[in-house]
């Protein structure tokens, strides 16, 4: 078999600029592991079906919810539970996230529109 | 509903010292996020049904394969197979080691013996 392979994150980061399009750098048990940089603020949505990890390795995140919000630092994790509405926000000139969720999840959930990534990338 | 709240994980990893013994901070689609604390050797075991992502916050952890190894330091994780041997090995005094894996994944997989946990702790 082939020998699992130790990921440096810092180099998956490194690899890709755009910002709000996830990075598939894992998979396991149906799930990704994304890599995805915020800047600015993403568009309100939810998840049918998907529960939502963020767990930021550089800035600060702000996740907003329609009844409060949760700052989210380096070392901090969120889980966003299906269903519910979320709006993440760049509270540094870029966040690094790192995404847990499972394989079916589409980045802007229900909401669809332009900012959808459909065909995501490997690194 | 109840706000989703950030989760620190040095906090975490702050309110336990056994090693070997996987505390649960997370919980979405039927996967669970964890906190471990590695010292020394553990045992040679491998999982039938699940994956595991290891991903080190703190020190440096040896992944033994019966075919090779690899290092995960800080900022790296590995993902280990179902069906794929393994022997996890702190090469520090201690080694901090977030888990996400099914919430079925018994730590000493197929192998067993003393060192399995049965009753998951929640933090």
């Amino acid at each position: 078999m082939t020998l699992p392979r130790t990921v440096r994150l810092q180099d998956k980061f490194d690899a890709f600029s755009d910002h709000f399009s996830p990075k598939v750098i894992g998979e396991l048990n149906g799930q990704h592991v994304k890599a995805v940089k915020f800047s600015g603020e993403f568009i309100w949505h939810s998840h049918e079906h998907e529960d939502e990890l963020f767990l930021v390795t550089r800035g600060t995140l702000l996740m907003r919810f329609r009844d409060g919000e949760q700052r989210v630092g380096v070392g901090e994790f969120i889980i966003v539970p299906r269903g519910v509405e979320h709006l993440p926000v760049a509270l540094d000139d870029e966040v690094w996230v790192l995404l847990f969720e499972p394989a079916t999840t589409v980045n802007t959930g229900t909401a669809g529109g332009e900012r959808t990534v459909t065909d995501l990338e490997r690194l």
